[in-house]
């Protein structure tokens, strides 16, 4: 990726053909800003990685191009891979969001990074280098403090939306609308914009709408004790909870750490003004249940998470009650649909009445934009080229389809792979070959270590267990020096199939046995053939396959 | 479980909190029908479990009082149990509809066991014994021949609809509302009826809906391939589909286990008969596309079934091609909604056009009745008690409250868990206790041995793997016979790690050294401390946590 002859190079790390790990790279000679450096939580076949990270290892060999990394607004798939970042590439300056920088701080500061210089984006901020020229526009979000951006360079000007929708009556700012339109109006080269929901038809849901359903249930369940589960960074759904529980003479119990960390950021920055609605849940226990609200995280049936305690009955201070009212104002992330529902059938065996987007439509909406909206941004914007960013293949497709429908040349958009490169150059866009990328693992406390070959066999363990044969030989003298040891995890009982382990001992032993005779002897063969011979055998036995793990132990 | 004092008792052995691995028991005195006998497909934390049977170990101690199994249908969760059950317990006679019986014997004969006596159910039949008299109803569902059964006893009558839904225009007959209705007249004392889709409003789509939406998008799409991706199970839906084709000459290739055999019995049974048409992968290589289309089972993104292989490019037969029109006419069963969406992602990023229950609504139906159909249910049969089955627990507390509406005192609806027993006694139902429940694991060739200990394993092994740690000992003299041994699998990769698998080592080797100069050394003690010690030093050095295996070895 070299940016030469005078154009401009755009280049996504991540975010294309997923949702999450979003990271964009805008490029031009030797200036490089870096847009949002998002996680991804893993898919359940990727067992036991705790994130997925963009790949930014191109950017170790650009490093003293790097000017800047920009953020867009404070959720994980944009700010969570900040600390891995910072680890390996040295970053001059952040510009971010308010809440986001608060939000970037506290993470660092968990892991004990030291803080780099931060600069607050805000509509007055313009950035301004040698070859480019960065402004702001207030966009409406699930999370206060979103921004898209126009950056002009003499070869065009890119608009990147981040994410966003349109919200006529939010609880908040409003987009703005005549600056986008502005932009638009002075010409717009290149838009790349959120595709998250270009799959769902019509115009999303107000957040009044949202804060109405939820007055509407307090005031049918006023005897009840409620309960309600929510995404933590969504502070202006925190803001009128918190206003409808005062409304209502009910008092507020925090479950969750991440809850805890939103509600004191809201407090920080004035959404929430009320310190005294917040109790503890001793306090909590003290009062009638028609004076409670317990405000958690977990509306995701994450196992830990406070809302999945508390179903299962293993919060040491919230017990579940049988007219308990349980709202999960959130919608479910594809993947997480059957721990919810583990949840929900919980909750409902214990007698709780259960509120769900399912069963009222109105209780959360999405923070992305519906093909409506969608079609109003691109009104707006008026792009020569579109680049759907920010969604799978089926929602870029289907982004890159509505584009058309506003007059946007089909061979203009660019559906993308992460990788993919596009070049900017005197108002014309065209694709410009690509880098390899892959996804980056992180599994407990490192980074990039755990490949496909771990993984995969990770998911043979999990499905049949492991057998160890442990041989001990005298290779000099080519004997066995004790019999054949087995242990297995995972596979049988132990205990139950002495049998069976005894079939298997006497089965290696022939192999070792016949091996150990043969005048070429070689312990890649025996290992191939234990591997081979008991892995058929122990099918045939149990119908099960177990990893096997030869281990050959030379005893003199 | 007793069947005393001339009372009729009902219990669940499976179905209830759940979707899959129907089982129901009436019994009176001395005689016993079972209602049912399926599977339920294990959800992913269930590691490495094939399926899971409902727990029939009650029907051991009263072996002598079974006097058949009833088939409702010939869908897994009623039927797939039915090889294991046999394997344990002697049923003298297995009523069954015709295709159910048919897919039964197939499924018998694959595994070598003998085919009991079977008489076909159909609304003629009247099974009579001297407490019972058992009639049946058709219903519509979505596979042909589907019953649902009244039971009459000198304490009333018992409804069982089975898996129905009701459809005014079906392909095939239309429920006999007439024999619902005449029943109903007649006194029912219990309903049980089918919970499914209990959380869903209004009233299902016709199946000749489906069939009009299919011939719609074969209309427009008359230059591509097609690739149907269908249950197929679901025979009606075959026969539109072969009738589609017809009308629009393109031949078929059948692709997927499965959908070979429902196809053969199809035909067997009249439902297809045009045999011609069906042609094979090669034939269809030598067509022009718009002269073929391929039905594949994998509607629900199972890996290793005909639809992921083509979107993976691992078929051997058919190369996915840019303009080829998938339609998945299906609906995603909660838990595929991520293995669905990745064939559908693979499938845009080739370029072909997808049509899913999601884009257009009409390409598939249930064969579940919503709330609508299931409150007309409640109407034809007007229940004194009602007990809703086949669900998870918020569904049967939605059915439940619809029954309330349609005239069921709420005392007398019955929310149960499987092995809570109902008893009937001259017209009035109560609870009578509960028998202990476990689900029963299938793990490859054995049933039953796999417990919650091993899923944990398979768990913990799943998401860091194994370390697996040797010490060959000498016991007599107290020495070390050659340094500890350390392998691993899905841990850390061996080879890049050498530095990290000697610290491992020289750990293990301080703390054997160690235990071995105690004076009252013990096995026990070296085990334990090993596991502790290294466990907490592995997760420092790299915040993972396999499972750590010691193997100490006496080597004289």
């Amino acid at each position: 990726m070299n940016s030469k002859n005078g154009e401009t190079l755009i280049c996504a790390l991540g975010g294309l053909g997923e949702v999450g790990k979003n990271m964009y790279v805008v490029m031009h000679e030797d200036e490089l800003f870096i847009i949002d450096c998002g996680v991804m939580f893993p898919e359940d076949d990727l067992m036991g990685i705790d994130y997925v990270l963009a790949d930014y290892s191109i950017l170790k060999t650009m490093q003293n191009k790097i000017k800047g990394l920009i953020i867009t607004h404070g959720h994980e798939d944009h700010i969570g891979g900040i600390p891995f970042l910072l680890q390996n590439i040295e970053i001059p300056v952040i510009y971010t969001p308010n809440i986001a920088s608060k939000l970037i701080k506290n993470k660092l500061s968990e892991r004990n990074i030291k803080v780099p210089k931060m600069v607050t984006v805000n509509e007055d901020l313009i950035i301004k280098t040698k070859y480019f020229n960065i402004e702001f526009f207030t966009t409406t979000h699930s999370i206060p403090d979103s921004f898209g951006m126009a950056i002009t360079t003499k070869n065009g000007t890119i608009v990147e939306t981040g994410d966003f929708k349109f919200d006529l009556t939010p609880i908040g700012p409003v987009a703005n609308m005549g600056k986008m339109a502005r932009i638009g109006n002075e010409g717009v080269t290149l838009l790349l914009a959120d595709s998250t929901n270009a799959l769902l038809p019509g115009f999303s849901n107000s957040e009044s709408v949202v804060d109405e359903a939820l007055a509407e249930i307090f005031a049918e369940n006023t005897t009840s004790r409620i309960i309600l589960a929510t995404f933590a960074s969504n502070i202006y759904r925190l803001t009128h909870i918190v206003e409808t529980c005062k409304e209502n003479n009910r008092k507020i119990v925090i479950f969750g750490r991440s809850m805890n960390t939103s509600i004191e950021i809201a407090m920080e920055c004035g959404y929430i003004k009320d310190k005294d609605i917040f109790i503890s849940s001793e306090e909590a226990n003290k009062l009638p249940p028609s004076k409670v609200c317990l405000l958690c995280t977990g509306s995701q049936g994450e196992p830990l998470a406070a809302l999945s305690r508390i179903a299962n009955g293993n919060d040491r201070n919230i017990t579940l009650m049988p007219n308990d009212t349980v709202i999960f104002s959130s919608s479910p992330i594809p993947g997480n649909a059957m721990s919810i529902n583990r949840i929900i059938n919980k909750l409902y065996l214990k007698g709780a009445k259960v509120y769900t987007n399912a069963s009222e439509s109105n209780v959360h909406t999405s923070g992305h934009a519906r093909q409506d909206e969608l079609k109003l941004l691109l009104r707006l914007i008026r792009p020569k080229y579109f680049m759907p960013m920010h969604g799978e293949y089926r929602m870029l497709a289907s982004h890159a389809n509505l584009a058309t429908l506003c007059d946007v040349k089909e061979e203009n958009t660019f559906i993308n792979k992460n990788g993919d490169i596009l070049a900017m150059k005197d108002g014309e866009v065209y694709r410009k070959g690509s880098i390899p990328i892959n996804d980056i693992y992180v599994d407990g406390s490192r980074i990039g270590d755990v490949g496909v070959s771990l993984i995969k066999d990770r998911k043979i363990m999990s499905t049949d267990g492991v057998l160890v044969v442990i041989l001990n030989l005298d290779l000099e003298n080519k004997k066995m020096v004790i019999e054949p040891n087995i242990t297995t995890r995972g596979f049988v009982v132990v205990n139950d199939n002495q049998e069976l382990i005894k079939k298997i001992q006497d089965k290696t032993n022939i192999i070792t046995l016949n091996e150990l005779e043969k005048d070429n002897f070689s312990l890649t063969d025996l290992k191939n053939r234990i591997i081979l011979e008991i892995n058929s055998y122990v099918i045939e036995l149990t119908g099960r396959r177990p990893m096997i793990i030869p281990m050959i132990l030379n005893v003199k």
